[in-house]
């Protein structure tokens, strides 16, 4: 491999709720070997987690016969408060016990491998915009459906984090001033509309069948079913109303969609977009493109690339 | 003046739907002379407000003997949609007539000055981020209440403007999903909250009379009134909800707010900051201030004088 692809590679890791992923990208932003660890083994104890990273690393690179000199940097994703200045991990809203944690250092002291990290939605924006649905955009807004809802922003051909790293929250931007609490704490958030968690059981009072997936009701939908079409409309004028405010406030050129229910465009778009129609100002209204995002699974290890390389290039 | 002032000067240009104020701005951005004109004597034709613009301009400098070369460059706030680039003037809701007019280019060839345009909430938030209560803050959001609500952003250290030059429009986020029609097409925004015309419709319901202006109210609540309180704790608690959105999604350190009722900030200040606490993000929520606007009506001159020189320093 090393004869083939360009050196040096950078290190991608997407640490998320299910796996781990870890990618070799090379000097040309393509991926050339990846490997899977299962979050779960390692949430016992922060330190766990840790080896984990470490090991996932160090295998990676004796298994491709790469060593330190090889490596541009380590970029890493992870899900929640990253201060990416100071490489030090707030706080992981979903892996307990993290708080606080100098993981830069502590990668870096046994990689020996300089080492950047970010939140994980910031790096799947950093790679749609280079690589994916947003490239070449000045503004755009990267909004990822899941069972958490958020966004990364990129104003001024800039990745924007905010005055605390917290930027982005789109998901907790709330959608009425009165109704139900959600996680944050917040009331009537994006997120306690359109969070899997929420659409599900909302699949399940309107299915009478707790058993359906949200596949299933995109399929449904796609036969035709009235409620299963009525159920992504709903969902699409709540994702609608949010990126309204969004659309006035930041006037992008492109809203990028992932995550799972985004598999659901063909009915989600159209009411989105219509919403928008309706209620977003003319100027900006007129002006933004909904689009689907492009990279899948493999946007956080590309982002992890382009971190990288910014971090490189000042 | 040319004695005790450093040279060369800025010559600012506020429009407003009432008047229009003229300033030199000195190179240390004092305010050194000002003039005035009613704006209502040239909503005739475009042409007219023009010839205003032009004669208030010649007027001010002949008055104090200036010439072209004393004059760094001219700078403008208007109403409106404006292209900062290209110095056309877009649209203005509240002044006829006004559609892609080139004003820049207007202006320069009878002035034989520079001149450069932006909209009065971009050069207000200037302002208060270089001379006022936004001085040395990285990302801050200033928020002006009028009969119009509006907002400018600076993030990053820069003025954001999006990609049509119409960001801000904080007055435009959706509060609620359902909800009263807003002049600009949507639905529930802030502005058909807390914009000046709904407010005093609010008291003139209340306090069944209709003579009540919302200075009176903020008398009256600061003499203990039971009403006046709960109306300002009303109108607070929907800027309250239209700022956690903003909050969470731009993670801003300061949050400046002016315009004609945030002279009622004793009374609205208090119950934003709790609604802010207990429905935004905890860690933006604990990382933002609300504070007053301080330079009142000398915030577009002095914006005007803070976007020459930006112009002049790239």
């Amino acid at each position: 491999m090393k004869n083939i692809s360009s050196q040096p590679f950078v290190l991608g890791i997407d640490v998320g709720a299910t796996n781990i992923k870890f990618g070799l990208v090379d000097s040309r932003g393509k991926i050339v070997a990846t490997s899977n660890l299962a979050t779960a083994s390692f949430l016992s104890h922060k330190r766990t987690l840790i080896q984990g990273l470490l090991q996932g690393c160090l295998a990676l690179l004796k298994k491709h016969h790469l060593e330190e000199k090889d490596i541009l940097g380590v970029g890493m994703g992870l899900p929640g408060l990253v201060d990416g200045i100071r490489g030090i991990v707030r706080f992981l809203p979903n892996i307990p016990g993290w708080k606080d944690v100098p993981l830069k250092e502590i990668m870096e002291r046994r990689l020996r491998i300089p080492t950047f990290l970010d939140n994980d939605v910031n790096l799947i924006t950093l790679a749609e915009w280079k690589f994916g649905a947003g490239k070449g955009i000045r503004n755009m807004v990267c909004l990822t459906l899941g069972t958490g809802v958020g966004s990364g922003l990129i104003l001024d051909n800039r990745l924007y984090r905010g005055e605390g790293f917290a930027a982005g929250e789109l998901g907790h931007v709330p959608l009425n001033e009165k109704g139900p609490v959600c996680n944050c704490g917040g009331r009537a958030c994006l997120e306690r509309y359109v969070g899997n968690r929420y659409l599900q059981k909302e699949a399940a009072r309107i299915f009478k069948n707790k058993n359906l997936s949200l596949e299933d009701i995109d399929r449904l939908a796609s036969q035709g079913d009235q409620r299963a079409k009525r159920f992504w409309a709903e969902a699409a004028r709540h994702i609608g109303c949010g990126l309204v405010g969004v659309v006035n406030l930041l006037n992008p050129r492109r809203i990028v969609i992932g995550g799972g229910i985004s598999n659901a465009y063909r009915h989600l778009f159209p009411a989105i977009r219509e919403t928008l129609k309706k209620r977003a100002m003319r100027t900006p209204a007129q002006m933004v493109k909904i689009v689907r995002a492009k990279l899948g699974p493999r946007a956080g290890v590309l982002g992890a690339y382009v971190l990288v390389n910014h971090a490189h290039c000042g």
